[in-house]
């Protein structure tokens, strides 16, 4: 894990000679491949790949790689690109007052089980400042009125700038983030929704699940677009309820799965894992 | 399982006595309680209780039981049956040309993994007839012409009353059952839906699910009413694919998954496990 | 969930007339039973009941509902007891140096997901100090020297006769507890081993489980015995895992699997859901 | 699935330039890459990969692609192996009294939802005879008497090789394969172990799950090699069970679990997705 690599992620449309020319490259320049994935859809006619080439075998670092393999790049056409795992995502937790996916993210965070930069934590409300404060990170209070939604989200996009962060995640962040937001960050905004999507999106979804009688509930992680809850999907997982389950109990038991949801979409994320298709998902886990 | 047993299932408004009261009458008639559960629904003010009770620890058979009981039944409201684990279920199996779900049906009645008595098999299609006939199943080939959908529900409904069944199961029969049979037989149709209702209700669920790009697949065991794809659920399963599972993957996949889902919810219906409470289930299971 | 109940769980002897004995007492003093559990063990010829009852539906407290119920329970050799929800069970925490489980129930206990008291934390390293200052829960290290064993157990001994405590659990303590305390506390230490008992019992087991090449990997939790790794189970679960998975990667996907097995084991158990029957559990779940 | 494919599986020494080697040999012969998968193992300096090519889009047959790709074979020190998705497998099913996983893996065959080849029923028992003789499959009973177990198998190895078997699965066959026919056969005998291995090995596991009281019973896929239950894991899957579950419960709830792995495992080896290496697989599932 903590090995000092290069991950090469790669989408271009589909034909013969890919794989040659990637590892072509690499075995030119001693590239080392510690794991590698592949994926050709056949509906789309798009491939997709991914290689984890150890950082101390190749000649060059992530620029001087940018630059030695532009050309193949061209010629395939390829969306791409090239990151160092020793370079931490600055991440953006965004939070409401339900502390679950907060403190699981932060505990990952401080014991290293989840490998980014925490830069900030923004709420719309303060009910959970004292978390932050514990670890030292930088909590902003930006309110959320009714009346003018968009002078907060102006603000949040404007600490978002300022702290140069990588990726922002909704972890019970519960306001529905503004078309502009989602049209700037798109790909960089990860939330996690308490249901099994598409089923019960919008609000309350474990009381929806309780008045139909599902016996299972999840939860979901994907990628916020301007479209509710329907955004490209990462991660989904379930957990088993029965009759004897009130909604208030589907809440409550949702929340490991919520958290867990997350934690392993947002992991998938880090490591460069999932290459976004359309409205679909390429995961690598 | 194979013990001699009476089933008395009750649901009644909840109120301080009724397990006193039913608990006082079969021990003062030395009824040897099996199995006993309960479910108080706080939200609708019901209760739902199941007991199974050894037939030889009575003094009465199952009329006599029907008989000594009334007084207490009348007393608290109650919804109640009485059934006799050896007296099996009538089934009648629809299907139209998909086998996997018959195949696993027919094998479980034949090896008595499932205790139930096969009346018939009933398909608007002939392709599966060779399963009926090897097994000595009588086959109904009934078609279902657009142009004259009722008269082969008129057909099918004589054939149910003809075999005086309990029960219909739709093994993947793919037809809308018309409002006039979802009534008839109200809490005596199962059908089993490719999907983890209520998402992708309707036709060609996995093709929904492709669509959408999820990452968990499922099966929906329900009760047929009038509304498609929304009568009270009965059992859930999932099972999880990958970017690389096309649609025709899911569908092959999702056989295992339906079969084993089905079985399962014909099993709580068969052994009375289940009691319906409008449009949801308490499934003692 | 926070409603005021009465628990009552009960293991004796099966024969007719418990169940009408117990709930013909409830019902005689207006007991509302809100939850109620029954499991007649075929094998052992034991039965097992819990009955969670509306305290302000009774005309006396605990100590009343002893007296009145001690002449029934005498009548049927019960084994049996009966909790008041709203008194917390008192919990020791141990730990070593790992913080996943601590973190997972301190936040549960800080949150009020899991209903009890935290005591104290106890570890044999000083490590993890920290997440208890910070909550304001006293720690105490006592160093396990291997010369001298018995002295560390006689303090942590005298710490949880101080504390009064209810219950002890092992969040990942990684040291034996020596027959002495296993038998003084019997039933009241639980462990979360980090595998699918009873493989891999012992030392290092997600490396026990890399070695033999196994397709899922689990999580255990139990009564602490004598005989180690071999208490009653109250709890289970696991996760896939593959051959590209090495052992260090198991060891921490397996966290999140630990962590949540030991929670549904302890909510179990404050619950009062566990009734201990020689080697195995009944957990009316 | 049905696309007509090669299928190139290869494992070598781990070093730089293997994937540029086979991608450009593929590459150089317009070969079109459907699917490919490789794993670095670490822990052992091996390099597992597959590849599935369009077989249309190559110059030549298997024997042609067998005699070019052998040099860079060479080079690598590669064990390796191509074969024809169009070739069918030829599959011995063994099988004692239990139906289960013969209903299944026979409906499988004809239903084409497994794509092989069944070419006999081989059993020590002839109560399953039926379910060959109706699909038309030749059956033998080849009796195995305590006192000449040799000749027995001596006998099933005959009919092995007279029907050119390229695999012998056993589907619950309860007896215990001497260590030559183990050895003539390493890599090509498929068994299903009715237990989460490596608990629970050896005879009646079920009854040894319910005496531990675990809370999950599972299924476990292997190769056969001479120390009993001990092979290369294929796949493994769990199902919960509770303290109401007898052990002829876990019986009865197990086959479905010991069906589908059987048949997860099956399908992987069928499609050349498994890779042994040691006493642990590589799947490319």
């Amino acid at each position: 894990m903590s090995e000092h690599s290069y991950r090469l992620t790669i989408a271009c449309p589909d034909r013969v000679g890919i794989v040659a020319a990637v590892s072509g490259f690499l075995s030119q320049h001693q590239g080392w491949i510690g794991e590698a994935n592949h994926h050709a859809d056949h509906e789309s006619g798009w491939f997709f790949m991914r290689h984890e080439i150890r950082a101390d075998s190749l000649p060059f670092d992530v620029e001087g790689f940018r630059h030695a393999f532009a050309p193949i790049a061209e010629e395939f056409d390829m969306q791409w690109q090239i990151t160092d795992s020793q370079v931490k995502k600055r991440v953006v937790l965004m939070v409401s007052r339900e502390a679950h996916c907060l403190s699981d993210l932060i505990y990952r965070w401080s014991s290293q089980d989840l490998d980014y930069e925490l830069v900030c934590v923004i709420s719309n409300h303060s009910d959970l400042k004292h978390y932050a404060d514990w670890y030292q990170v930088p909590f902003h209070h930006v309110p959320v009125p009714k009346a003018d939604k968009q002078a907060a989200f102006d603000e949040v996009m404007t600490r978002v700038e300022e702290y140069e962060a990588d990726l922002v995640v909704l972890a019970r962040y519960m306001q529905i983030i503004p078309p502009a937001m989602c049209q700037q960050y798109a790909g960089r905004i990860i939330n996690i929704h308490h249901s099994f999507l598409p089923s019960f999106a919008g609000a309350r979804p474990y009381h929806q699940a309780f008045e139909r009688g599902v016996k299972l509930v999840g939860a979901t992680c994907h990628y916020v677009t301007e479209e509710l809850d329907a955004g490209p999907i990462i991660e989904q997982d379930v957990l088993r309820v029965r009759h004897n389950d009130s909604s208030e109990q589907m809440v409550r038991l949702g929340r490991d799965v919520e958290k867990t949801v997350l934690a392993r979409g947002l992991r998938y994320h880090l490591e460069d894992r999932v290459l976004i298709h359309g409205n679909k998902t390429v995961v690598f886990a």
